[in-house]
């Protein structure tokens, strides 16, 4: 009987724990980048783009890489990155990474028509 | 015993309900808006400012109202609001509501000097 409340303390412990891990944690960094290609809507060069940019979250740092598609009328992107660090450090390592400055070099400044930065933190 | 067991698998199942609750489900629209107020950095006025603006998670759709600092140094906006909805009817029904039809006209209007909106969904 303990053993058995001992094990499902320890299950709660672990489902909790994982579901704390997705609030923000303060002072983490969510850095974003909308941007509009140079491609067609719907090609295959599109489709390979968003995949060789979300593959950048292969680095160790970067969390919660999504790609998203900018739907709204208010301005002229098609789609965006968004991902978060934990701090600075973490962000500086992503920047400085030669996977991150080989992608920069080779495909976004290929393929990239017009882009648009936005980092925030929390306001608390 | 079986009582017991009842009630520990009701609150497992509340607890993993309520942190599924924070995935984004598809078609999850985020708006954001991004801005620069007229207010000197560290104001009265611009903090008065961002509670009015906050306040408006009052309205029924709104969900995950956050408002957050601009911190990088490619834009010259220096605050922002990141919200989202479950649908574009939640997104209308959020725009065209008088609170916020009111804070827009009164608030946004008088007190912003630059702003850009942009809203994306999952590019799943």
């Amino acid at each position: 009987m303990k053993k058995l409340l001992l094990a499902i303390t320890f299950t709660i412990s672990l489902l909790f724990g994982s579901c704390q891990n997705q609030a923000t944690p303060p002072g983490t960094i969510t850095h974003t980048v909308f941007f509009k290609l140079k491609h067609p809507k719907g090609s295959e060069a599109e489709k390979l783009f968003i995949e060789k940019a979300v593959a950048l979250k292969s680095i160790s740092t970067v969390m919660n890489m999504t790609s998203v598609k900018e739907i709204g009328q208010k301005n002229d992107f098609e789609w965006g990155l968004t991902m978060q660090f934990k701090n600075q450090e973490d962000y500086d390592t992503y920047s400085n990474h030669p996977d991150h400055v080989a992608f920069v070099e080779n495909v976004w400044k290929k393929e990239v028509v017009d882009f648009m930065e936005i980092d925030y933190v929390d306001n608390n």
